[in-house]
């Protein structure tokens, strides 16, 4: 390589859930440079213990500033303790907010272009005294953001919603030309690339049939066809509202970037139908790159050696997609 | 055969949609005896031209009660007119509607055990002075009957609908724990068979992650689950209320004989998305078997050969399955 390319940080998560053991068997199989482009944060004594007990060897830790004295950089947030798998406690979730500010602060300062998060538990990091409820509000916070949305991605096929963590009757509230022309905004924002500086965007209605001409309720009318008019001055590439039950057929998979949908559910219904663990969960509108895995932290199985990474992978490649590194495999 | 199987009634729908072109080419293709247990119900003339524009001469037509004179029975609903392919007309229409009141007097009579029915335009039958919107409401109509349920159905992938072709905001008023009691109730009885008296039953929640414990919601609380408790004394294989967007993976599909969900996106998203065209839509709490083709009139096609009759052989399949016959192929 040479030329500098981004780095992105990577959070291990609770400690106590399968975070640590994830992390190390996705970074024994994560091919160059993009292993190199990685900050690990996280506590050192937990990762270098469970590669030990999984047999992984390939992996020498190094501080991140140091690539040439190992091949993993590190930033331990950890001190000498060791975490006890599967306990939903204080500790853990100390350990769990300490790794993401420290991955915010990289961001921030430049170092890194985004961070992938592994997975945190609600009630340790509220034993640990954080009145925030995940990953994304902790983060909006410390960006000073209000608007964000969420994406989910499964390869090729990606979905905004507007509304996400709210009760289904509070949404028609919800859906306003301004809102629904946010999430418009961040998606294209977020998907549009050098190559596709216009990315096809479906949105769906929120009523059946997309509200059958205001027969079926007014939202469409409303809120999503004004947003959808204002934003074609940005990208002339959005269509609908369409009906959402027929959204995401295969062609329309195979011809649009982005879909639009309103509600929590109805955005992930075909998605986590179609892409089961391999869905990555990306925050829009912070300052920079980040995205997740789909799944928790599986306290249940932690420190057995079973859980599987191509989750945390797919939310690796998908990180490195966004922050647009053109880093090619060594060959 | 050696002991009476019940009839099924086949409905051409609108002689100028697709209709007349996907029967000829359904009942060409069918294999025996479910051939000869349809009793098709349209316009004569339209179908004998139509299979011979498409070159199809196996079919031999003969009165519904007089099978040694042909090998499809036929009840002829239509004049000498011939109707004018891709035309939205009043004769259309009538011809939709005076074919569904013969099958259902079929129906009614005890000749036939249920019905398939082809598609009809809700232009049509309105210009031929029909006040109802479609199918469903025309047959509860005929039937004296107020509370039917949709179902979708794709191979062995079954969703039944509390709510279908409201407004999104009406949904919560019409959420009580009668009405998600009679989809399940209704569920129930069209799934159940010998083999399986107590089918298993995956029920949705409304809100995200169904309610989070209320705090995203209250419809689980105060609808749903006092609903599944009270079915529970029919079905003790009832399950939920799960969240939405994890509900139709696929290990749920492998275990769960039917779905209920109550908004029409929520209940055919998955379904769609997966199961293109051979979904098949069928009506619960009619006092006989109705399944229809998931598809329209595709009047913009009609008369050109091109229409596919995949939709309406999985409708006659699934509709010979609920009927329960038990008719074996000829070998």
């Amino acid at each position: 390589m040479d030329y500098p390319a981004p780095f992105l940080a990577l959070t291990v998560g609770d400690p106590c859930g399968i975070g640590p053991e994830i992390t190390v068997k996705a970074l024994s199989s994560l091919p160059e440079p993009f292993r190199s482009r990685l900050i690990v944060v996280g506590p050192g004594l937990a990762l270098k213990n469970t590669a030990r007990d999984l047999g992984i060897v390939t992996l020498l830790w190094c501080p991140w500033d140091h690539p040439t004295l190992g091949n993993i950089r590190l930033i331990d947030t950890g001190g000498k303790q060791s975490f006890r798998a599967g306990t939903v406690c204080k500790e853990g979730g100390k350990a769990s907010i300490h790794a993401l500010e420290e991955a915010h602060k990289l961001c921030r300062a430049g170092v890194c272009a985004g961070m992938v998060t592994g997975p945190i538990g609600k009630m340790a990091i509220h034993l640990a005294g954080s009145p925030f409820s995940g990953h994304t509000d902790m983060l909006a916070a410390f960006c000073g953001v209000k608007a964000t949305r969420m994406a989910m991605v499964h390869g090729r096929f990606r979905v905004v919603m507007t509304t996400l963590h709210v009760p289904y009757r509070d949404v028609p509230r919800l859906l306003t030309p301004a809102s629904v022309f946010e999430t418009l905004r961040l998606a294209h924002q977020a998907f549009r690339s050098a190559r596709k500086p216009f990315p096809h965007i479906a949105v769906a209605g929120l009523n059946p049939h997309a509200g059958e001409d205001g027969l079926f309720g007014i939202e469409e009318r409303e809120a999503i066809s004004p947003a959808i008019a204002k934003f074609r001055g940005l990208n002339p590439n959005v269509h609908g509202p369409f009906p959402a039950d027929s959204l995401y057929k295969s062609e329309m998979r195979k011809t649009m970037d982005v879909f639009v949908a309103h509600t929590h559910d109805q955005g992930l219904i075909a998605i986590k139908t179609l892409g089961k663990l391999n869905c990555v969960n990306v925050t829009l509108g912070l300052p920079y790159v980040r995205t997740s895995v789909g799944h928790g932290t599986a306290y249940d199985i932690a420190g057995q050696g079973v859980a599987d990474e191509r989750g945390l992978l797919a939310a690796i490649k998908i990180g490195f997609q966004l922050t647009k590194t053109r880093l090619k495999k060594k060959s």
